[in-house]
């Protein structure tokens, strides 16, 4: 439940308290309050109905309400005669105003994706590329360009970025720095050294200071464009573990609709889990880990497939008996042996596998779901649902939601700006 | 920061609410503040420093405060004069009043422990045994005995019983069966079927009702006891895995001092990791789990020595070149690859390894600390504390510390009894 925040931070029990909240400050926990509602609602929502859920009044609302409108945060629909009493106005998160843009580098694409506060996709680009062993300036110089690109030739489509954030395969510490990213061979790179914020401003040809550029974990993005329907909306699944699997694997562990990123905001790391001590050298550095058995290029490799084979022919190639089909059998015990650990360590029995593993669901589910029998020591009692992750990029979408998550959050810095 | 609940729980910014809440909750809810409050602290603590911490007046805490005098919750300490002003009357958890009873089955022992509000030990008694594939109702029937034997020798050195928690190794659904304790051979069983809870409390010869007798899994009781001083006092660890070893192997993950159990309350067991898929055979139906390599048993075996062998004498064996340094230094390794999944998985950098191996840590510790640098992830940047826990059975602790945290919780229930 979101609390409106309010004068008496310190309530007692005995006299009545006067500690002070500044009146600005109110103002601006409660714009985050009204927003949060709107913005998590399923659908429209009217002010009435929000002035119920924050406790806040109507007229305090309206004000609010007012402000977002003017500020382009929420937009309002045609009024809805539902039952008896005033026909209400429904309001919904505004579109092609406020946009976050996602950014990614893979091994084997860059992206960006440009997303309204309605969850629209305003525009996109993906290049597909070879970044296996890449120089990190120049692969970022790229996707600079790239990004400007996509904001220039959307320029009439918004009105303001509202943030940046970068995804990346590997780990990213609380500085935004990535510590490593070993299918990339980048270690300790600072990506925004190399990605002019204040150029990105200026790409759309709309004025306001240069956005906020975050970096992040590219399964932590994608899991959370799995955990929402749209900026600041929760979509059905709140409690799951998320497998991203491209050349190599990371994972993450939503609870509550957030994903779980530990003490450094390392967790999740699923790809390096152990499957067999003779297995083959990763480059990670270790042997047998589970990339080396289901990463994109170890599967195909083992299937005796061209490298640029996509996922979806890989999988109408394991329909039948031979090589492929066996390759991703052994991907799924590999991938059982991990999915096992995981369940066991964390409890968790929701998982979602995404990436390339979106269409191979079907073909990896057999030998998967045997290790989990054979593995999970719960087993008997739980049932671990195995279901197949959405297509399309996902940590693009996570990227610009997470961008967009700072406004929901705190609309009131963007109500100056737009 | 422990606030104090009151009258306004949905507080408003524009007319003053008025939101009733009963007077008793009220009373019951500030009783628990002040009992936290108290408990938490390192040492005694003043009435008043108790109203200061949490915003209620000081006339309300001295009426709570003799009400939990009164009960046997609280104890006065002599007076203090420091420096300036009235003297303080230092307030601590009361003794010999409330008892919580730990009790434990493991495959090797069973024990029953009785400790107070201050966390002394009351009184205990363990008893050896060979559990590992035994009959659930007779085990639990000579638990109960000792049990009883425990509280009726100690009958002068307490007033009532608190709680009663069963430590077992192994899943714990939420309605307190064990699904499943591989290596007692256990299967779906209830333990509250064959302890008489009513036997327990006219055992010390008290009046009052039957104590709650909760069950819990072994791990997650004797990471308790690392997390916590005392009932309701909090140690210098608050985050950390810990690892606790008996024939079996589980593990519990502590996060804000509380072991994040996950959905059903089964995270946290590493014992069935995969080492080796070409290893032996594991209670749990698979291959080559971690206790096969790193449970005592399993050590033992290994080093050539006797299954009675102490942990103790074999760090003194592994001391020097021959079969006991080598399984010990298979198992570090075994624990290693265990331990980097669950770093790589939890982001955690504190790891106590408890149980059996608190002796053997610093023999384990070259070969664990050699699998860390290789496999996780973020070793370069990462300094994973490998620590000791503490010896003397802290499942027993934990569970009787388990039992009395809900005295502290919501003393309120206790006032009438004591």
């Amino acid at each position: 439940m979101v609390k409106a925040m309010t004068a008496l931070d310190d309530v007692r029990t005995d006299p009545p308290a006067t500690v002070g909240v500044g009146q600005a400050a109110l103002r601006d926990q409660n714009l985050a309050v009204v927003a949060t509602l709107a913005f998590a609602a399923d659908e429209p929502v009217s002010r009435a109905a929000i002035a119920a859920a924050s406790g806040l009044t109507r007229s305090t609302v309206s004000r609010l309400v007012d402000e977002l409108l003017a500020g382009g945060v929420l937009r309002e629909l045609p009024r809805q005669v539902a039952g008896r009493g005033r026909p209400a106005t429904p309001l919904a998160p505004a579109r092609g105003t406020l946009v976050g843009l996602g950014l990614e580098v893979s091994p084997s694409y860059l992206g960006a994706r440009l997303v309204d506060l309605s969850g629209d996709v305003v525009a996109e680009r993906v290049l597909p590329a070879h970044l296996e062993r890449s120089d990190a300036p120049e692969v970022l110089g790229r996707l600079g360009r790239l990004a400007a690109h996509v904001l220039a030739e959307s320029a009439d489509d918004w009105t303001a970025l509202a943030g940046v954030r970068l995804a990346v395969p590997g780990l990213v510490d609380s500085a935004g720095r990535v510590l490593r990213a070993p299918n990339l061979g980048w270690r300790e790179v600072s990506p925004t050294d190399h990605l002019d914020a204040a150029a990105l401003a200026v790409a759309g040809g709309h004025s306001g200071p240069p956005p906020a550029v975050g970096v992040g974990n590219e399964a932590d993005f994608a899991a959370l464009a799995h955990a929402l329907d749209a900026p600041g909306r929760p979509a059905g699944s709140a409690n799951f573990f998320y497998v991203s699997a491209d050349i190599g694997i990371g994972g993450a562990c939503v609870v509550d609709g957030v994903p779980a990123r530990g003490r450094h905001g390392w967790a999740g790391e699923i790809g390096h889990t152990l499957v067999d001590p003779a297995g083959p050298q990763c480059t990670c550095g270790a042997r047998g880990c589970l990339e080396q058995y289901a990463g994109r290029d170890a599967l195909l490799a083992a299937a005796g497939l061209d490298l640029e084979t996509t996922a979806e022919a890989l999988a109408r190639a394991a329909r039948t008996p031979g090589r492929a089909q066996e390759a991703v059998a052994q991907a799924g015990r590999a991938l059982g042996v991990a999915i096992s650990n995981v369940v066991n360590l964390i409890d968790v029995d929701d998982v979602v596998l995404g990436g390339q593993f979106v269409p191979l669901v079907p073909a990896l589910r057999p030998a998967l779901e045997e290790e989990l029998r054979r593995r999970v020591l719960a087993a008997p009692w739980l049932d671990v649902t195995l279901r197949p992750g959405e297509g399309g990029l996902p940590a693009l979408t996570g990227a610009a939601f997470a961008a967009l998550g700072d406004v929901v959050a705190g609309p009131s810095a963007w109500l100056q700006v737009a």
